[in-house]
C-alpha cells in the first residue's frame, strides 16, 4: 500500500503536485493500481521486485547467519518493516531525527574544503577525540584518540583484528553460544575458530586454557554475552588476561550494547583491566542507528599505523560529512542524553514486553530478562520447537528472532530472542496477544 | 591562524556569541593566542597536534604510496590545504554544496524507518537501480540494478574482485607504470602482483600473453590510463578481452575519471564490449567529491551474492542516508548536469595551467595536457630531478605530485603531475609564478 499523497509529500518535503505527478506516472506504467476507497497499491506486476525477493530468500536460505539481517534485505526496498520483536535493533520511533538532521545538514554545509577531500585514513580526529574521552569516562577505555581508528562496522573491526595481530591458519577462541557473524568473519579471514562453551560466568576460560594448543587470538561479548545477555565474571576475566599475557594472545571485545543495562550500573569494559593484550571494539549501531555504519576499534599505540593501514586498504572508512555530525553529536551532549533516555525506555519498554507475555502466554514461555541489552531471552516448552514458533510469527508479521545459530555444538531447539527496544510501549500488549494467537496450536 | 569569530559562527551556523566562548576558553587553556591587530591563532604548545603530524609522515615516509594521500593526512585537521596543483581531486570551489545539503538534510529527515534500519548488503536499491541507468546511459556499461554493488572505495572494489573470484597466490596483472594503490590492495589481499609494460596504446597486451604463466586476473585502467592518460587502442581491447575468455581470467576495469574527455565523445568502457569477463568499478570520488566515500561495483549476475557477501562481512557499506543523498542526486538529474559542469571548468581550468606554464616556465617544462583527467604530465629537463621540483614545490606550499611510485620497473626521475582541476582560474597564473619562483634555482 503506498502512503497518501500528502503524507508522502510531507514526508519528502516536496509539493503534493510532485507526488501526484509521480503517482500517475506509476499508475500508467501499470505499476500501481488504485481502487475506489481503498488507496493505492502496488500491483503484482513487480519483476524487479520480485526477482529481488527471490534473490533474498535464495541467499539467505544458503549463508548469511543472523535472523535479524533477513529483514534487511527487503527493509530498504519499502516493505513494511515489522519491529516487533526483532532483536539487536534500537528504538527507531525514538530516533532524534530532528538533530541528526541539523547535525548532518550543518556537517555538510561546512565551507571547509577539507571536508570534501579525502580523510585520514584513521577517521575524522575530533571523531576520535570524542570517542577517546566518551570511552574513557563510560567505559573504562582509557586512551588516546590517535588509538581510535574509525571503521563502517564491528565486522570492519573483527577483520581488520584478524588481518593485524593474527596470521592466516592462526586459532582464534569464540564464544559458544557466540555471534555468529563474528565467527562468519574470523573464518573468512582465514582463521580457524575454536568453540568455547559458555556458563552462568561467561566464557569458559578454563576450556580455553585446557584446549589451548597454540590458540593466539579470542573474540568475545564481556560484558554483556550475545545471545545469553551474561557478563564474564571477575575471576574469568583475569584468568583470560593472565592467559593472553602469557600466550602472548590478542582478545577483541565486542562491547556493542553494554551501555544498556537496566538494574545496575555498566560492567566495566575488558580493556579496562589494562593488560594491554585486548582490542576494544564498538558501534553506534546499537545506541544511535544501524544505518549509520560507524564503528570504532581502540588499539595499542604501537598497533595504530597497522590498524589504519588496514582500513586504507580495505576501503572501509564512513563518509566524512556523517563522521563530523557524530563528532558534534558526541562533543555537544546529545550521545550522552540520548543513551540515558534510552536506557530508561528500553527500561520500560522491557518490563511492559515481560508484563505482555506474562498475561498472554502465561507458563508457556519462560521470559528471561536478561540484566541488559536490547532483547530477552524466551525459552519455549522442550516439547515446542523455536523453528516453528518463529514460522508462525513471521506469517502473522512477527519477528521471533531465531538463536540456533548461536551455537556451533549443541543448538537449544526452544529458545529464541523476543526484542523489545523497537516497539513502543502503547503497541507491545497488541503484538504480544497477536503472537499467542498465531502460535497458539503449538502448545 | 583561527578565522574571525563572525567567519566561523557563519560557518557553522552557531551564533557568534558561541564561538567567543569557546575562542575564550581556547585561550585560557593557551591552546590559541591573540596579538592585538593580527587575530587569534594557535600557539606552538600543541602536543597532540604535534604527535599527529609526526606520526603522519613518519607514516607516509614508510609505505603509504599515492602523493596525493599525503595531504589528506593534515587535511581533516584543519590546516590549511594547499590545492595547486594536487592531482587527482576535483574543484572544491564548484562542490555544489547547498544542493548537497539540502539532499543530506532531506534523507536524513525522511521519517521511513527503514531509513535507520541495517541497509541491504549490496547497497540501498534505488541508489543501484540509478546507478545502472547512469552507467548504462554514459558508459555502455549495460546491467541491472542489482548487478551493481555499492561499496566504500575503489580500493574495497577492487579487494573484493580479488576475494571473490581469484584464488590466495593467483597472479594479477596490473599496468606499469599504474596506480600504485591498486598493487598494494591486491598484494595484501595475498595475490602475486605481475606488472605489465605500458605504452601510447595502453596496456602490452602482447606482453601480458607472452608472461602468461597462469595469469588469473588483471587490473587497469582502460579509459584514461594512470598516471599517464593515454586510452587502450581498440586492438589491444579486442586482443585483451580475447585472452581473458581463454584463459579464463578476470579483468576488473577501474573506471575512476572517464567522465572528464575535454576534446573528444567519453570512450566506451571495457565492459561495454561484452565479453563477461569485466568487472566494472567507478567512484564518486572525483565525479562529486571524494569525502563521500562511495564507490561502486557491476559484476556478472551470477557473482552479485559472492560480492554483497563480500561486502558484508567486511563491513563496507556506506551510510544508508548518504546513498539517500546520492539516489536522489542522480535521480533528479543533479549529477548528470554537475558532471556536465565539471568538464567545462575543468576544460578552461586545464588550458589556464598550459598557458601559464608556456609563461612562467617556457621550455623548461613540457607539459603534456592528457585528452581527459583531472591532471597533466609536467616532463622536466633530463638534469633536473622531479624530486627536488617537489621538494622545492611543497617549501612553497604548492604541490607537484609524486608520480614515481606508479613504476614498478623503470622510475622516470624527471616527470610529475599537475593537477588543474581543484585551482580558480584566476589563482592559475599566480600559483604558477610562485613555482617558478620557488623552483628556479633546479633550472
Amino acid at each position: 500500500m503506498l502512503p497518501s499523497s500528502r503524507a508522502l509529500a510531507d514526508d519528502l518535503c516536496v509539493s503534493r503536485i510532485t507526488v501526484l505527478h509521480a503517482y500517475e506516472k506509476l499508475s500508467n506504467e501499470r505499476l500501481t493500481e488504485t481502487r475506489p476507497g481503498s488507496g493505492t497499491r502496488i500491483t503484482n506486476d513487480r519483476t524487479l521486485l520480485d526477482r529481488f525477493r527471490r534473490a533474498s530468500a535464495r541467499r539467505f536460505e544458503l549463508e548469511v547467519p543472523d535472523q535479524s539481517m533477513k529483514h534487511t534485505q527487503t527493509a530498504v526496498f519499502g516493505a513494511s518493516t515489522e519491529l516487533a520483536f526483532r532483536a539487536g535493533i534500537p528504538a527507531f520511533d525514538a530516533f532524534p531525527r530532528a538533530l541528526w538532521t541539523r547535525l548532518v545538514s550543518r556537517a555538510a554545509a561546512r565551507s571547509d574544503p577539507n571536508l570534501l577531500d579525502y580523510a585520514h585514513i584513521g577517521g575524522y580526529l575530533p571523531l576520535r577525540a570524542e570517542l577517546a574521552r566518551y570511552l574513557t569516562a563510560s567505559r573504562g577505555v582509557d586512551c588516546d584518540p590517535l588509538q581510535v581508528v574509525i571503521v563502517g562496522s564491528v565486522r570492519a573491526a573483527i577483520a581488520s583484528f584478524c588481518k593485524t595481530l593474527l596470521n592466516a591458519g592462526d586459532q582464534v577462541a569464540v564464544e559458544d553460544p557466540g555471534y555468529a557473524v563474528a565467527r562468519k568473519v574470523i573464518s573468512r579471514q582465514g582463521m580457524e575458530v575454536v568453540p568455547i562453551a559458555v556458563d552462568e560466568e561467561g566464557l569458559r576460560v578454563d576450556h580455553l586454557i585446557a584446549d589451548d594448543q597454540g590458540i593466539s587470538g579470542a573474540y568475545l561479548t564481556p560484558a554483556h554475552h550475545w545471545p545469553t545477555g551474561v557478563a564474564l565474571s571477575q575471576d574469568r576475566r583475569k584468568m583470560l588476561l593472565d592467559w593472553a599475557v602469557a600466550a602472548q594472545a590478542w582478545i577483541i571485545e565486542d562491547d556493542y550494547d553494554s551501555e544498556f543495562r537496566f538494574d545496575s550500573a555498566p560492567i566495566a569494559s575488558l580493556y579496562a583491566h589494562g593488560s594491554g593484550r585486548v582490542i576494544y571494539c564498538g558501534t553506534f549501531s546499537k545506541t544511535f542507528a544501524p544505518s549509520i555504519r560507524t564503528a570504532y576499534v581502540v588499539v595499542p599505540q604501537d598497533w595504530v599505523e597497522a590498524f589504519e593501514k588496514w582500513s586504507f586498504y580495505s576501503g572501509t572508512e564512513p563518509s566524512l560529512h556523517i563522521q563530523v555530525a557524530l563528532a558534534d553529536l558526541l562533543a555537544e551532549g546529545h550521545f550522552v542524553r540520548h543513551i540515558a533516555q534510552m536506557r530508561k525506555l528500553y527500561g520500560r519498554r522491557r518490563e511492559h514486553l515481560r508484563d505482555a507475555i506474562q498475561r498472554h502466554f502465561g507458563q508457556r514461555i519462560t521470559l528471561e530478562l536478561p540484566p541488559g541489552g536490547l532483547q530477552a531471552i524466551a525459552t519455549l516448552p522442550a516439547e515446542v520447537s523455536a523453528r516453528d514458533f518463529m514460522q508462525k510469527a513471521e506469517a502473522a508479521g512477527l519477528t521471533a528472532n531465531d538463536i540456533r545459530n548461536t551455537f556451533v555444538r549443541r543448538p537449544a531447539a526452544n529458545v529464541l530472542h523476543l526484542g523489545f527496544a523497537p516497539v513502543p510501549e502503547i503497541m507491545i500488549d497488541d503484538a504480544v496477544r497477536r503472537l499467542e494467537e498465531a502460535t497458539r496450536t503449538l502448545f
